[in-house]
């Protein structure tokens, strides 16, 4: 296992409260074996932890299109992170208390390994993501993580943490994200590969990767969002009739496909299939967080979950005309959830 | 308008009550003038009228993949109509009491015109089909239909017909299908164009139409019913991860794929995104069916739509597993629903 780490502390002047930042890369030495069999190797996993000096450190996981920049580095000319709103001095996660650890997903956007040159997709699953954490955790000699949190496609990464891991953390924040996925949402999922797979073998990866990003955007805010956002007439355009949804799903699938590989992103999108533990090996306190509605993870999964996990653990409620997004969106909500959860650890 | 009929009272001797069926075609002289503008030209309608001879007459209209054929004719050899358990000799709509009157939707996978060798998508509307069947009335002689009564898309069109043909109906019954269609539902169904577009573009009309098939069977059952159903494990084949839901998604693609022409269904498929009725003007009493989940119709827009009917209609829900497709599968409350109905008319 070799590492390369760069630690850049913040003007102690500066109105940021003496924030430390190290970033690196670990290179997993014989790689990566896989919990459904093969290995990733080379493995290269890039890692990030932000906070207050010497302070207890929480792993935090976003989305498949998330990155190990959970928020920007304080008074660093930088764009926003994919949970600014949560994270940072004084917010929800309060980066003057806690130090927020975070990595690039194998296979997705950020600078850890992707798809090797061969193009074969490997059977990842959010429990491999989770010992790629573990595995930095190991190199940065964290032997017992406060928490680990995460949402949608990182809730399930911080659910296979807390029952591989459970020694190496004292409980996990899982919002947006079940046992195992149920088979409606791996049907819209299914169809999204197809619809990449088939756009991949003529050429058109970008193309595919917009449109599959475009019927994801249908699963992760309600349909009572769309109704209030959308609900304009048709018009006739010299390309035939256009609906006012049509500009949200195409601006989305835009900026996906500009970000994302074709086949990092069914390799993520089939992990997130291939999710599945078992709820009785979980032997940390777990707070779930269910949204109401969520395409992804219905409250009745989450509820079930929470049966199956058995006493000791929690379930967090949030109604949301986001959905899914709520943990996005829903800033007050879910700044209030993780300080409340930290503060109880 | 010119029109040939075929006429075949059944054998008074069969178990089938004396049933007459009559089938036939109508050419309507100049065309179909489209509401959106437009004209389909030549036009020939397909419609078919089943029941107790001079019994009155009951329109039924079902969703984008049905056809004229209700019901089979009781004692011919053919397999059964898209609403069999339904509709028959004493069944919810008992035929030894009415008379069905249906028709091939234009554009749909029967013997109505479809789209014109130019390959040009017309802006069809439900209220064009509504128009339709209002001139198959007229060809008839039926001045007065007992009820019209459709679901999916059909309950679009019989929502029109209530709407623009207020003195040809008593009544009408309209079964998850609201005013206009939300903008989550049209996101979907834009997804499923997209891919059947592409798809013909390079000559793979089959696949194209599988796919979206198998992207549109995510919106007619409930996720409740795919988790009951599909919730097994992934299996690795030679052709990558398979996941059970998947034969489900492929069956139906390819049974749509036989039967559907790529271009009918992008007109069907768009005209239930351009549906629109003004409440206000719908002037005969309305029974509404919700169901609860629908993902096409869901219970808020249906509430919406009883809403603004204003008084003197209708709402009955249906809580159903089976989600957009209940009036398919739960054959006992359909029955029960349309026997009301129309007894109270």
């Amino acid at each position: 296992m070799t590492g390369r780490t760069r630690i850049a502390p913040q003007d102690e002047a500066a109105p940021t409260g003496g924030l430390v930042l190290a970033e690196g890369v670990l290179d997993l030495e014989g790689g990566l074996p896989l919990r459904l069999g093969g290995r990733i190797d080379p493995c290269r996993v890039s890692w990030r932890l932000l906070g207050a000096a010497d302070a207890p450190v929480v792993a935090v996981l976003g989305g498949i299109s998330a990155d190990r920049r959970v928020c920007a580095t304080p008074g660093a000319d930088e764009p926003p992170g994919w949970w600014e709103k949560v994270v940072g001095v004084g917010r929800g996660l309060d980066l003057a208390r806690w130090r927020v650890l975070s990595i690039d997903y194998l296979a997705g956007p950020g600078a850890s390994t992707g798809i090797g040159a061969d193009g074969v997709i490997p059977p990842l699953t959010p429990a491999d993501q989770a010992e790629a954490l573990r595995r930095v955790a190991d190199h940065l000699a964290l032997p017992k993580l406060r928490a680990v949190m995460g949402a949608s496609y990182g809730g399930a990464t911080a659910l296979a943490f807390a029952a591989d891991h459970a020694e190496r953390v004292r409980a996990a924040l899982v919002m947006g994200s079940a046992h195992r996925t149920h088979p409606h949402a791996t049907a819209l999922r299914v169809v999204q590969r197809r619809i990449v797979t088939d756009a991949l073998a003529r050429g058109e990866e970008r193309a595919g990767l917009a449109l599959a990003r475009a019927l994801a955007m249908t699963t992760y805010r309600s349909p009572e969002e769309f109704q209030h956002r959308f609900d304009g007439e048709a018009a006739e355009t010299p390309a035939g009739w256009h609906f006012p949804v049509e500009d949200y799903l195409d601006h989305h699938g835009r900026v996906f496909a500009e970000r994302f590989d074709a086949r990092g992103f069914i390799c993520l999108s089939q992990s997130m299939d291939l999710h599945s533990v078992d709820p009785a090996r979980v032997a940390v306190p777990v707070t779930l967080v269910g949204m109401e509605p969520d395409a992804i993870a219905p409250l009745w999964q989450m509820r079930e979950l929470l049966a199956r996990l058995g006493p000791g653990h929690a379930l967090v409620e949030v109604r949301s005309l986001s959905g899914h997004d709520a943990f996005l969106t829903d800033v007050e909500a879910f700044s209030s959830i993780v300080r409340e959860f930290l503060d109880s650890r």
